[in-house]
């Protein structure tokens, strides 16, 4: 067995954390973020330690030092900051701190009144040794300190020299390489910008925006819409494929095999405008043109609404790609190429590509591309759409060749999957993902769910984006609780984590009908057909969504899921949530009905210690829903809550003195 | 960002367990054990995946492949077992099984009554490249069914060909290279022989054994002593360092900074026989010769006993290294060697060795060459004293060097320290570790201490050795309980784990008087001069040690900690806990009275389930200690243990139905 290139490295660095899959995964962050990291840091023998976080952005050679805070029992912590969207990398360094074990030494030599001249000279020689590894104006400075320790003459003067703490700190720059270990991983963070985690989706269909007109709805249209939907306050405003629909096997209405004469298709058959092309980096002529789709993002964003597109790699059989490249489909015994399936079911509007071709590298360059294209036309966050049927392995590279280039692209991935799949994506690089939030409806349901993406590792990888409907699922929940069920839904989404989005206008007007019991496709799926939608029909949501949207804004609680804690109620129909900024300085608590048919009153036992409220204190909470406002002084509150505004949203205000000395809260 | 090699690698496999800080070091096992490894292997998509685990001897170059079993929510398992003393490798690969797939999918399409004519001939193209992986025999057997498969005439037995099971089997074995992931990591397994694990350890000082004579005891006069320790039932005879001890600043009895003339010193203090040499690869010249060594350990081993020699590096002033490596020792400013501190207190009979030194490589072998020797000498099993004052680096290196050609080397780490290092020198290398029981005397203490023991990753790789007494610490619960604090202390080491020491005769003899109240240590402690042991005084504990040690024996379920249960008891006095063997033939219940001092009774509430017993059947406890047998049914049993004897060792004894059709129990 070898020995070690230096057997004189005694410190151990290990259990750093955060680190997923033993470094394989960034963890991931928002630029202003910090990135607190823990490890044990030790050594054998009773020799002092120190540690270091080591920390710096990608393209920046020198590490930067945090020294480490001892917790006890060998554990060590330190946090850094991250300015800049791309890439950190962090390690902690570990090493034997002698000078500091013999200073503490001479201490207690000096309080038992022992003679210590000669433990003097040895400090001094530890001095002059870090002088050697220092810089010329700290080396200077190490050695005048090193003369005054070896003053035989004046042995009062050498040990308050000895013991001055600013030797101390100066010694702690300079630590000996040969006696320094560092942790075997360099580990990464990847930072985003802040929307890749507080984002607020608003999902609708581009051809259903002039249906009141009787017409295929355009870019022009959606324009017209943009006022409502910044009006409702969403950040994102999300379309589904915009590209040219497949003519063969196309679907008709309500998922029909057989499409009428002017069925207009379903948006995720990707084909051809023509003869002249199509696929993936085309628009669906009925849309408009680039110019259209160019005008409508620039109108969007200066209403703060960022567009974000939808991108299904998948192709009708009239795409371009399965003349041009048939290579990258699979192919049946008989020559035809194999369609999509779930036997016996046979989906024969869509040919998935084969990532087991042989001709791999050129598909994925293909598909890569179409991100590409859509970010020179200024799109930036896009939905993908099933990425769990495509190669793992594709997913990491695409991702990563994008933000290499574009960092501020973001990815969400619709991965309505098993959990180790949707964990994958997540770990391979999509910025936010769909979760089972949609399915989870009962108190210990979301108290488990969101307990976990909250403190278990999933926390540092998987950001959820939180979706009561989509046009793909009309929940159970949805379809039979009425009104009351859409509140309590809405608010849970928009609170329990930063992002969420609806698939509107079918939200926000209670659409519930399905296609049949049992299933949770809607009936009429717009996915098939136009849909016009009455935006003034009475009872829409748009008010409560409007005044949730903006509660965000104004909470940064609501930003991120930092300190979120689920406090008891004595009933099973009532949660009760609470969320604070990481400073503490911001916290709300939700409170919801999740009975959509009956009042519930009850309980509620604060935890005010987890809402950095001290025993004792007075506050206040007001709620952004109703806008009334308790005075609470006990962790025990009573609440009543009707199906027809069946949640509170809490701003906690503290009682603080002014100057003037009067108390208020905030 | 570069592509990978081979992009079509879909299926993941992580989250392998075991594996110890990402696999930077070996689970371990002795001879016989399972290795039971589960892992998340799934791909993306709606695929079938196959998990396989590979396991090898460390020189043989082919893995063996186990198929994995599916437990759900993508984790798989499977075991494998270690038969060879020495080095496993293990690692899990997954792949896609698009056979597999295509097999569940035809059976899907024919129940729905479509035609499978394309899809057969789909599946003899996938038998068809099988068959170019196989071996001649098994590719002939393949293309035989995929022509079977391809004949149209016989569409019915071409479907019968498809699906029978024996084509599945044999296309299991030839999984597509392409599709195929291996785990980034080969794991490793370190196998010991059992002793390992499972040891009862008598520690005494040779020295002692003519004190009754007045004089130096020999290694005949040990060899004398050989029937009384195998009498006990131990199966390790561990003796202090048999070294010449140092003369320099000789520590005189009671730890006593002077040593009058005659006194023996402690023998950790190596020193040399002469001026002809001495050191540790020396024996004291009034132990006897290398022959009466060599003499001692075939005697001892023909009881059954096998010699632990106790391994000290460090020197007194004397030892032969201080003349001849100066450059090992520190050195302080005046020029003179570093002795020993814990400032202020100073112990100036040591000079410890300096791992810093930059003669550091030649230190590593010289220490390695004193382990060799003795290994020549034929000892395999050594107690490191201190090991965590040593270097880590070098104890890998060390034990690594040793087992590579003497697997069989056994090394217990003496290090009463904090829980990171003691962790360390375990994952390290160290086969057994010195544990926290000496002083985990409550109910609440012991069940903590021995969960974490055996359910933590811990149990993966340190193996407690529990001792309730050595002749560093004479822990305060004996000194203060009387004998039946010897007796609940003696029963919780030799049952709590699989491996237990006591240092003798003064535990058997009951010997309690510390050096001063307050203090651990013994008076009159033997470490510093020699002591006259009355082996027949009565009240001795041998009687109750050898039927302990029989009773350790007899039971499987004693020979590891598998299956350690702790039960309900309504008193905090009372402790009871169970253990089976891994096949859970044999269970052991044992209920131990903590209180020295007053007779103590209560209700044990057993949880039958964790000691494999079906709700309702009846079965007996049979006491290994009192003889007693108890018929119990019911799982509350009331119990009453007096200080006379403390404890209950049972034997659980399921009622069986025998051939001749009478009711017994085993």
């Amino acid at each position: 067995m070898p020995k070690p290139a230096d057997g004189r490295k005694r410190v151990v660095v290990e259990s750093v954390q955060p680190e997923i899959d033993a470094g394989r995964f960034p963890v991931k962050r928002i630029v202003g973020d910090t990135v607190r990291a823990e490890a044990d840091v030790f050594a054998d023998g009773h020799d002092h330690v120190a540690a270091r976080l080591l920390f710096r952005y990608c393209d920046v050679p020198q590490w930067t030092a945090v020294p480490m805070q001892p917790l006890g029992n060998d554990r060590w912590r330190a946090e850094f900051s991250v300015a800049r969207v791309g890439e950190y990398l962090y390690t902690v360094s570990g090493t034997i701190d002698h000078f500091d074990t013999w200073r503490s030494d001479l201490e207690k030599r000096i309080a038992a009144g022992q003679k210590v001249a000669v433990d003097l000279l040895n400090g001094a020689q530890l001095v002059e040794e870090a002088a050697e590894r220092a810089g010329r104006d700290d080396a200077d400075v190490l050695r005048r300190w090193a003369a005054q320790m070896r003053d035989a003459e004046k042995l009062e003067a050498a040990q308050t020299a000895a013991l001055d703490p600013a030797l101390a700190a100066m010694m702690a720059t300079y630590p000996d390489p040969a006696l320094e270990t560092r942790y075997e991983r360099e580990l990464r963070v990847c930072v985003d910008r802040e929307r890749a985690r507080y984002s607020a989706w608003y999902e609708m269909f581009p051809r259903s925006t002039a249906a009141e007109a009787g017409r295929h709805g355009t870019f022009k249209d959606v324009e017209a819409r943009l006022d409502y939907v910044a009006g409702l306050g969403f950040d994102v405003l999300y379309l589904p494929p915009i590209h040219p629909i497949g003519r063969s096997f196309r679907k008709g209405r309500n998922n029909s095999e057989t499409a009428e004469p002017g069925d207009v298709g379903s948006p995720w058959a990707i084909g051809a405008a023509g003869p002249d092309g199509g696929g993936h980096t085309a628009i669906h002529p009925e849309l408009g043109t680039f110019d259209d789709f160019q005008h409508l993002l620039r109108v969007a964003a200066a209403k703060g609404l960022e567009l974000a597109l939808d991108i299904a790699f998948q192709c009708s059989p009239d795409h371009p790609w399965v003349q041009e490249h048939p290579a990258w489909f699979k192919h049946r015994a008989d020559g035809s190429i194999q369609y999509a399936e779930n036997p016996p079911k046979k989906y024969q509007d869509i040919y998935p590509l084969d990532f087991e071709s042989s001709d791999w590298p050129a598909l994925w360059d293909a598909l890569r591309d179409v991100f590409l294209f859509w970010i020179e036309q200024g799109v930036r966050i896009f939905r993908v759409d099933n990425p769990h049927t495509k190669a793992f392995p594709f997913w990491e590279w695409c991702i990563g060749e994008i933000k290499r280039d574009y960092p501020d692209a973001l990815f969400l991935a619709e991965a309505f999957t098993r959990p180790r799949v949707m964990q994958r994506l997540a770990k391979l690089g999509f910025s936010q993902s769909y979760t089972y939030f949609t399915w989870r409806n009962t108190k210990q349901e979301i108290t488990e769910y969101f307990t976990e993406l909250a403190e278990s590792p999933l926390r540092e990888y998987l950001r959820p984006n939180l979706w009561p409907n989509t046009p793909d699922i009309l929940p159970e929940a949805l379809q039979i609780g009425g009104r009351a069920a859409f509140l309590s839904r809405l608010v849970l989404a928009a609170t329990l984590g930063p992002s969420y989005g609806i698939y509107g206008p079918a939200f926000e007007l209670g659409e519930h009908e399905p296609l049949r019991p049992g299933s949770e496709e809607y009936l009429h799926s717009e996915k098939y057909e136009i849909r016009e939608w009455n935006l003034d029909t009475p009872g829409s949501l748009a008010g409560a969504i409007a005044l949730l949207n903006r509660s965000r804004r104004e909470n940064a609680a609501l930003h991120a899921s930092h300190h979120l804690h689920f406090h008891t109620t004595d009933s099973s129909s009532l949660i009760a949530y609470s969320k604070s900024s990481l400073d503490e300085s911001n916290t709300v608590l939700m409170i919801v009905n999740l009975d959509p048919h009956h009042k519930q009153a009850g309980w509620i036992d604060l935890d005010l210690d987890a809402m950095h409220i001290r025993p004792g204190e007075t506050f206040q909470v007001w709620d952004h829903l109703s806008g009334a406002r308790f005075l609470w002084q006990s962790p025990r509150a009573y609440v009543e809550l009707s199906p027809e505004m069946p949640a509170h949203l809490f701003r906690v205000q503290r009682r603080v003195r002014s100057e003037k000395d009067f108390d208020y809260y905030q």
